[in-house]
């Protein structure tokens, strides 16, 4: 998305999470990973503020200094905030849909991380869903207010949460949120950007 | 801390919760409450943003679209995430130093909201503290990065924020944080803005 926002065209990569002999050479462990004129850069935060910093005459995605250090401040929250709790709702739903060689991998990682099996954290996606929702709450408030997180139009903290609700799309099919949230109008915007390209992802029905 | 920020002087009237009649006539039952020019503005928010369209050539609060939705969605989660585990430090000190007359109303509203007697809500402040701190995290690693919310210099987030730790540095003695905090320094730097302004303000020794 904040490659689509700046017009730069690019190339990607189908990639596994166990693909890490792929992206070792340029000095990661883990996507995203950008390769511009030969130069490697990781981490989604950090390819973001080198695209406004490279290529200043295309569309920023940061608007001013303020929109850097509460930006930053919001890549902290989201995945802890919003991604934990979603994470209960999609979690058994991600899993059946990996490749056979990448579940060892995720599991032994995410067990690690939640201190229980997959079975016990994703027990009870439907009742997880609350939670996520309610997670929502400061943002709803936000986007009632302005079109976008960015303002008038999108910017790379939209970029940060949308990602997550891209994330569930292409592997989850429980509806996430209802019609009349203010996020799902937010998140209709987002998947319209660029001609549409969030939406050629393949998602599950209850999204079409 | 907006108004210094702009470099307007004004007048402040000493007010207490159950002073409703000072503001009654100007529209709104909460402070704070700005008269600008013969016009009421009330509600912080609406406030910082008026002081940045009406005095435009002033420094401003906001540095672009951005700051301002990305700022409302930060006005919307710092009352929820930062001062609800903050109240059940400062609770019963707060209330303490509160006017006689303004106890019964604190007592009826606050335990309408928390659904417990305060005294069941500001029961154990220090055990407490952990959960405050825990809160700040993601501001933490965001006041590593850069100096101020604003970016290199404050803007209406850190006022936002800050607010908090003022109406604690005026009515509880325990320390809040730690002095080896990121969020001590950047409290430090708040506290030296506009000639040591906030710091004025009469604080427990703790704090000196």
């Amino acid at each position: 998305m904040a490659l689509k926002h700046k017009g730069l065209e690019c190339e990607t990569i189908p990639w596994r999470f166990t693909d890490t002999a792929a992206i070792a050479p340029h000095g990661s462990k883990t996507v995203p990973v950008l390769i511009d004129n030969g130069r490697a850069i990781y981490d989604s935060w950090t390819i973001a503020e080198y695209l406004d910093q490279a290529y200043p005459s295309r569309p920023a995605l940061f608007d001013g200094p303020a929109s850097h250090a509460l930006g930053y401040f919001f890549n902290q929250w989201v995945p802890t905030a919003i991604h934990t709790p979603l994470f209960k709702v999609i979690l058994l739903d991600l899993y059946a849909r990996l490749a056979e060689k990448d579940k060892a991998y995720f599991r032994e990682s995410r067990e690690k991380r939640f201190g229980m099996t997959l079975e016990q954290y994703g027990a009870d996606p439907k009742s997880a869903l609350p939670a996520f929702r309610h997670a929502l709450a400061p943002l709803r408030q936000a986007l009632v207010q302005y079109p976008f997180l960015g303002g008038h139009g999108p910017g790379y903290a939209d970029y940060i949460l949308f990602g997550a609700f891209q994330w569930a799309r292409t592997m989850c099919p429980i509806r996430l949120l209802e019609p009349d949230d203010p996020v799902y109008a937010w998140r209709e915007k987002l998947l319209d950007l660029f001609g549409g390209f969030a939406r050629e992802a393949v998602g599950f029905p209850v999204w079409a």
